[in-house]
């Protein structure tokens, strides 16, 4: 068989035959929590966490699902599992859970809506950003600010990711490859659309504290194994002169891990990619995880690719 | 036939095979629009109006679609052809038009998505709220608080839905069946969930400038046949007291036209529903579609529902 | 009798007997409305209109009172009426109505508060104030903002002064006679701690939108006399600029109707008082009250005082 | 003596004879502060604290009292003293101490009002609400936001109480017994409407920052209690969806000292009360005023209701 | 004489002789304000209307000149006259009006700054933007906000334009030839960085209110002739949604007058550049002034660069 | 040589003759950056850092200066040496050091400007402030808000001082020799015009959270000489309650170091000054430069005015 499959209410189907109904709020109007995890040589990665997360994303929602952590778990690990052939030596998967809360019918209320969705499907990592471990993200700033926790709490992992779809439009209208940097409402430096964001300077580490941003999984990790380097990380308010005045900075997310950045609004941060920093946090990333993610990526550039970057 | 059918990407298919792909951005991620409109005597009603709608939420939304107001106009009127065998003499439908940006391949990059998909289905109004034409309909203020432009544009009709939601389930902790009323972070009366917000006071009606609203074309309407029945509205930035002190509230939607409130926050605002000036402005909503919508929503209740009201 | 009488639930006393048990909200914990109306030439004037805004300001909060506007109305005349016979022939009094929860009994729970406290008084306008119709008053900005709608309705006249009060402080560290003058947490000019606050500017007069202030009865007025000598009033968002170009600017409150103002931040507005425009206000209001409402209060002045005078 | 007596301006009177004038500012405007203190065992606790955050109240209002600390110390131990002989057993006093500025005349002019109001008396815990010890509180967000510092600051203990009970009614349109919490302004976590808030996750206690609550005397002690029960609390801004995941919650104040909740916005935070952490908590708070409170709150109820508890 | 000639502080000096102290205000900390004319086939336009802008920002900004809009206009019309030697028959100038607090000595205190620093130039009109008539501006958001009335006002025109520059720079990021959007801190389009927003919908006009803005001589000028041209203007608070969904749009200033916009955040508003509306106004300027500025500032092009217009 | 000399893009000049074009950048719209240092006992303190500092200023305001901080040092030094021969015993310098965009020509385009200007001063301290070491400064509060970083950041040294300004102007309301104290528009203490703000209670020292505050570097070295005299600072969200209740505040920067704070809004923090805590800051300051800096600043005094000190 070489095409994925993927699970989506209870049946495993090939992917190119897993849909859903017209009707499913996930589809009509965004009602839908999701995650994602991903694996690092072939071993899925704090996916219970993931499914943590995601449970707390559905109290938040008002979704209730008769299954619990663990059998989310269970159903990713299957799903995993009967992907798992297809993957080459230098190959991982994301795991994508989407939770929605059914169908749409008979009214719109959200008390009367059917049984959740559920689907869970593999892809493989964005390797096609390769190339930024070499020459790091262009970071750009966004007129657009993260929705405040007010009206929808970005800590939730929710299927309405319209805020940051328009905040990478904007970062793209400056450069094609760029990533967003939202403000929430009280100027704060917040988030990208799906990565957090540290910056460095006098060799201590600066990230946003958790009110208006994602409570990412990636970022935990970083508190994690920051002292095994020697790293302190603070958690602040910080503005757009932090980041300009800033030594170092990455962004960190499931799929790409730690992403060294070397540019902030069309300005050179570092010119030296990875800054020492975070090659630090790069090099005990890579222990935790038993692999070296960036040599991965680095492995689906083709050699011309590969040659050409610096 | 005795099933409805729906378009979508190009296909008239059964509303039961009616499916999207699972990768489709607007399962995914909620990327995508959507505009409703509905028939009066099985007439489709504004419905340029509506499609004209939705490409500006296109335009807003940066979904780029290879069809015309006109375009979209048309498929929505053969799907209601279609259907329209399968109305009984006092029914009527909704035509919902929903656009993503189409599969979230090969990235999430929005600017790599696929084509757009689109999909048109109808669906009954929502004849089930009937009784609140009698009993008026308790609205209820919530701490959520309607997403700011700097976020997401309320003007846009975007298939993010949860910020709504959520005031739904606050509201309905109050009341099973009462509405939202959500404030702007300024402060302001902002919108009900899917309806506009009216109030009446002294004979004059009032409701929120368009600022940080749902700019529904009901809500165009009601101020279009508002001077045949001598009734004047002005729009303003209003806070609670002002609901509090009314004298008369309405809500306006695609599907109900007009219903009439009876409570705020548990308060009785009117007893006498509907409240005179709320009954000509119905009076002329009526004229204007040329058929009764109260009586037609009542005609689907049971003989004992319909004696039990006032 | 020499002294004035006050209504007490239900009691006629005399007004130094006149007390409530230290037991009552509107003691504890300001959980009370008010409402103050004035007379010209011993006629109370627009009372009714009080007595209603006093009912809006009892539904805002939740007070349940058995007593009608009329019912208000009639006990706040008996009041005046007792005590008409202290009036000079240039005196008149202000006409005070106070409603609380009741007692705090037998918890801090408001549901369970007592039956509704209903005081009445009498007092005699501030002709203290009367040199300011003639130097004109002193406006000072203060960093205390007025309280939001969110947090509590400047609409509704309630007994929770100590926001306008550590205005009144602020104001009075400038100068000991200064009325303050407040922000709106969005920047505007909303009002001074007790009265309404105009401009004029090219011969047209400004005064900000009824959102975050106190609908005076005299600003009412104001709009209602504005046509019968020429004067048009518009309503916006203004700011501090707004008032260091204007050419005139006065107050407007039940007591002293039309006060206007020279100095505003410690700048001259204005060497000319009243100003042309405010002058003709002055007139139309004379007019509409049947009294020159500046020569009396000129008149409660000494002959020493009043010679000082400009 | 069967009759309690209470302190007014310099006299012991029976607290059915505790009268202050109508004109009083503290009923006329809000225009005071107040503190409350409890015993435990017919002890006074912490009541120097108490009359030191009053005279900081003092500081902030500009009211000038002639008294120190330790001179309202004294009264109030002297009007508790009195009482003692009332007190059952199992009985307590909480200890109301309201300074207001005196009375309002001759104008509303602050700078011009009499000699400070001063009034002390007890009253019973409230023991009435013994049974949330058992069943846990339930806690609704409101849509009123607590007042911002720069309008009146909630550190403050200011007699203007409106915008809690404002609070009060919204949570009470939910349930009858449920206790509000507001958000401030930037969409915080701050307070309930006489009571700090706190909730456990992972083991941690976490409670909002000092900036937009009042700095309860309660909540200073749940600081010096926690480490002898090996609880760590850390302070932050909040919002929603940390409650939403919350393990356990409680609310903390004089009356009360500490109480479970069980609810929030009607979702079951945790079904086993008081949870772990909490248990903890009170077991510490017990040792520190050297007696079961929960037990005497619970020895207030009827067998029968007690018996109805889990 | 084949150079111009500048007014300084009473002398008038050649223009590469005009030198301030670096101790003047104006430099060391931009303590100053300034105001922009421009001649009409060398005629001064409204420069008496400019001459009292600029007396409303120094009343504002608190500096104590000596001299009224008549003196300055008179200093202005000379510096005009002895450079109008200089102008083609297709020139015109831009006349510049500068007064700072003076020297900063003996202290940093305002209050004991020497006598204002009065500076009048003249300069060409920026001509080098003809070619925007044609191909239209390309106006992009930016992530810097206009700096609100409560910390410096906007209608004021001061020479603290850093905030206006950092947002250039971030249009110029998208674009370098791109104009500025500043949105206020409420989410409101307020203006580019030294010109007015018009935007044109269904044939109507709208601007911005004059909140928070600069309340441009050219808008007033706008408003003044649009209806001569039957072209209705309404204020309001507009969000990106409605530029994006826009007819057409153009930018109003003192040098360029009309400029059609052609492009928002890198999509095409109008690709018939004047738009229908915007052209009608411009021959209403035109009219105005009596002579056609379009014309004038491309004759200021090569014939190369004037025939690749299109 | 009895006059100072300057640097002026390159060149050294009298102080009498150093001027800039009135076409600078600096002057026509306050386009630079700024930094002041200052000598003790005749050695520059920590001249790197504040050349660091202004180069992070020019990084955030995108002035491309092609001087490093070592460059900038040098000629600050040589300015220095080249004054020092014109020092008294007990005088010191403060070294000013001001970079503008340079030209404002041929357009307003920043980003045609040409080469930047660079000037560099010396002028004595703030001697002339000498007297408030023993009487205590007087804070008041401001209308006027800092202006927040999504406008332009606290944190970069802007010649752009109107915001300060104005708030200086409403603080000399009040009291010619106050100084202002701003709050940011989240309603949180900011800081004076040019100076930090700190205050004391219960023997801890408190100051604002570095969000929206220039990082003074005397702040900075107030935190490096804290431990050695035991005193703890802690950084937060603070009120202005706060500082009505504290026990001790002072005011920190560059000229006169640390200054005691005697009177907040016209209140009396503390009658002995310097305060015990503010004492042991001086004295361990003292010891950081090698002299005692109170001491110099009263030796400037008249006997007679130092008589009248307490």
């Amino acid at each position: 068989m070489s095409e994925r499959i993927a699970y989506v209410n209870g049946e495993f189907v090939l992917e190119s035959q897993a849909m859903v109904s017209i009707f499913d709020r996930g589809f009509v109007c965004g009602d839908g929590v999701y995650d994602v995890a991903r694996s690092f040589n072939h071993r899925p990665f704090k996916l219970r966490e993931h499914c943590e997360r995601l449970m707390r994303s559905l109290k938040y929602t008002h979704i209730r699902l008769d299954l619990s952590a663990a059998d989310l778990e269970k159903i990713a690990l299957e799903v995993f599992n009967r992907n798992k052939h297809l993957l080459g030596p230098t190959d991982d998967y994301m795991i994508w859970i989407i939770v929605t809360r059914g169908l749409d019918v008979p009214s719109r209320n959200p008390l009367e809506a059917g049984k959740p969705t559920v689907v869970v499907y593999n892809r493989p990592p964005y390797f096609i950003r390769a190339k930024f471990y070499r020459i790091g993200a262009h970071v750009v700033l966004t007129s657009t600010r993260r929705t405040p926790p007010e009206c929808l709490d970005p800590k939730a992992k929710i299927t309405n990711k319209m805020n940051h779809i328009q905040a990478e439009f904007e970062a793209k209208m400056v450069d094609p490859e760029a990533f967003p940097l939202l403000l929430d409402l009280e100027g704060n430096i917040a988030e990208s659309s799906t990565a957090n964001f540290f910056f460095v300077r006098d060799g201590r580490v600066f990230t946003p504290r958790p009110k208006n941003i994602l409570l990412g999984i990636t970022r935990d990790t970083i508190f994690e194994i920051a002292p095994s380097v020697n790293v302190e990380i603070t958690e602040g308010n910080f503005t757009p002169y932090d980041v300009y005045v800033a030594d170092e900075a990455f962004l960190t997310t499931t799929s790409f891990c730690i992403l060294p950045v070397s540019r902030f609004n069309g300005k050179v941060l570092s010119s030296n990619i990875p800054g020492p920093v975070t090659a630090r946090l790069i090099e005990a990333w890579n222990r935790s995880v038993g692999m070296d993610v960036v040599e991965q990526a680095l492995s689906h550039m083709t050699p011309v690719e590969r040659a050409a970057l610096p």
